[in-house]
């Protein structure tokens, strides 16, 4: 039995699309980030970095989105989530998520969570005006450089694919045009469509 | 024939050393980035990113660090770099290299590499101001959490130490003191005093 750590508006949400989409059995427990739950001494026990998403296994708990999408591919082979026995393919995956992870989302994160980088007032809000930028210039990468269509991998669907969704859908609060990015822009709408992929936002938009 | 791309005082050492580790044969091209070589046209057709480290193989490029120590570990099983049957072990490994490039990286960037998320120059003073901080915040997190000793994932050596060791060769000149952290200090002189270690860095001292 798997359960994730999610909260509303985050990145947890590409492991529970992940996870829906491999059929596996989870539980999906909600953290209210309104009331900081994120960092309360029980799910400091769980991630003491005190962020979602945290995947409890039976062997043990694993945190960071690259990993746990990795993780739940490895651990459903049939659902065919990553080419797990070519390294090259792998490893193109494994860039694309990191840089998802270590440059879009922490332009986006500049933000909501500049505290983590300043914490002058005026930083904070020079920080929050550069977001459009800094993010637009991300998608644009991925737009030109590489995102190869019908999915981010090319004709193989991938963990590539909720990974960018969920970044993607961060887009208007960020005041980036989606669509100055067409190929992301479709994507987007043929993600939403998947009925696991909506299964999960109707949770996520309720949660 | 595998080409890495690095730079002096850059987290593509540890693709370096992993590559030196393994006994690939490789090419170590350097760019200069007192000289922007990473943003000149021919470098860009390589990596638009306009970042270190990037990897030529027979099969195409590579870049972002976890991907390539990966792929590294993936090309040499021999070397033993990774726990490459085990989905939960190996998951645990990806998500100590995606906190380091997610988390750890970030929090350094902000000392040389504000603009990213800021023009004004006393945003970028305040964000400087608070490296220290935010860097030792994260290595007391992998002092009593993550390090498991005597490597990072215990008696096994790993893809996660070599990007460990670089990161934690930034502390001093992100004012702050190693000796704070005995687990990682001790990890690395030992890492130090690896020949193939060693060998690299003598490289990187004088490129």
């Amino acid at each position: 039995m798997l359960t994730l750590f999610w909260a509303k508006g985050t990145c947890a949400l590409a492991s529970h699309i992940a996870l829906e989409q491999v059929g596996a059995e989870y539980k999906a427990e909600r953290l209210d980030f309104s009331k900081t739950q994120q960092r309360s001494p029980e799910y400091l026990k769980i991630n003491p970095k005190g962020r979602v998403p945290a995947l409890i296994t039976d062997q043990g708990i694993l945190t960071e989105t690259p990993a746990i999408l990795l993780y739940v591919a490895q651990l459903f082979p049939k659902a065919n989530l990553a080419p797990l026995n070519d390294p090259f393919a792998l490893a193109q995956i494994n860039a694309f998520n990191s840089y998802l992870c270590s440059t879009v989302h922490v332009a986006h994160a500049h933000k909501h969570r500049g505290r983590r980088w300043a914490d002058d007032p005026q930083a904070l809000e020079e920080m929050t005006r550069k977001v459009p930028q800094t993010v637009g210039d991300c998608f644009e990468l991925i737009e030109q450089e590489m995102f190869r269509g019908p999915w981010v991998m090319g004709e193989r669907y991938s963990i590539c694919d909720p990974y960018l969704f969920t970044l993607a859908g961060w887009l208007e609060s960020d005041k980036v045009d989606i669509n100055r990015f067409p190929k992301v822009a479709d994507h987007r709408k043929r993600m939403s469509d998947i009925p696991a992929v909506a299964k999960v936002l109707k949770v996520h938009a309720a949660g």
